[in-house]
């Protein structure tokens, strides 16, 4: 484990809900680590090195060796250190299986929904992109009943793969309430997640990487106003 | 395994790549299995039921039990029949997130820019997805080069992860080449993986499950000749 010998380091942006998804699993993990933030409009010969393919952040430098992609990471981390802190994903093979299924419908339908509610290009668009949100916030929901079968997280008793892909939305969810009135998870369309969210955002693990929420609110500001300007809506 | 009581059944649509990726795992493993042919104009309820969120094949059912998403299915199959056949994700944490991080770019780049290359509304977005698909195969070569450590394949000695998740593009490749002249992995570009698909298609497991070239290019013609009428080109 890191401190054994072990040297983590991460490359990120304090903004982007990718790299906080793999500075939750450290922080669940217990393991300590060099953060390094990436300026990304001049982005480090290290960063361009370490992720030729991508040139993205997050990525993790394990002993000199780069992994890349926040879930190869999240995965990565959890196999390394399995004796360390919380399992992420369960022992059995078909309760892996569905972790994976709903960590890719996170990725590629709630985030890619939500992302077009607020960066649509037309009104159009985001309208769109909102109804879609809230259709996979009602899928989601089932999908936490199916996995938590009753206990607080979508790991069970303990955090584990799901709640770190869509607990790293916390910060942005509270800001579309505090920009927007957004509530995304309520007690009408998503009661069990309206807890779970509450839940998880009031873990120590968690308030220790979550961004400071008025600076993410400033910043949330600012990139929309950078949208608006791109569609020549201002 | 399958046999020792264990029911493996699969909803596929024999033309589907991402069917053949479950396919050739199954193939591998040498597990038997029910294969049941879908009509996606006309999906049957088992197939609704079974993936009720994606509404799509591949979906494997296992004693009753359905697993969705091509990629989610071969890491369950190879978790389950662990002790089946070759494994297909090695044993190392590091060499296992390298081959998630590539079976990722294979979907998300390698194979979404061939897609943009056949099936682009415009000469020029095709013409674009083209040199992103020649610009993937160099990335590729490198991966191969990374991963295979002068071995015959990506997963070493046996087939592995990533043979599945490319291999399942060799008859795609052969009708490219056929129907275009089009030859996606030659010497100039990718001698390495010139080799290697001329090698994997050999396999006895692969030839096994690879669907007829015949009608695998006449069923290009005409998926060609769709996408040409919505387009407004004929």
């Amino acid at each position: 484990m890191a401190g054994g010998g072990d040297e983590l380091k991460l490359l990120g942006m304090w903004a982007s809900p990718f790299v906080l998804r793999v500075k939750l699993a450290l922080s669940f993990k217990g393991l300590s680590y060099e953060y390094v933030e990436e300026d990304l409009r001049n982005k480090s010969g290290l960063l361009l090195s370490s992720n030729p393919v991508h040139k993205k952040v997050p990525v993790l430098i394990h002993n000199g060796k780069p992994v890349c992609e926040p879930q190869v990471i999240v995965q990565y981390l959890d196999e390394v250190y399995s004796a360390t802190g919380p399992s992420f994903l369960p022992v059995d093979p078909y309760e892996r299986a569905m972790a994976r299924f709903w960590a890719s419908f996170i990725d590629e339908k709630f985030m890619a929904s939500w992302l077009k509610a607020g960066r649509g290009k037309t009104e159009e668009e985001r309208a769109e992109g909102l109804k879609l949100t809230f259709a996979a916030v009602e899928t989601l929901e089932g999908a936490f009943k199916e996995c938590s079968k009753g206990k607080p997280f979508f790991g069970g008793d303990s955090v584990g793969y799901l709640d770190i892909a869509l607990g790293t939305l916390v910060a942005w969810m509270h800001t579309a309430e505090v920009r927007h009135g957004l509530r995304l998870f309520d007690a009408s369309r998503s009661p069990l997640l309206e807890k779970w969210v509450e839940r998880f955002g009031k873990l120590d693990e968690v308030v220790a990487v979550l961004p400071d929420i008025d600076r993410f609110v400033e910043h949330a500001k600012m990139r929309e106003a950078e949208v608006a300007a791109a569609a020549g809506n201002n």
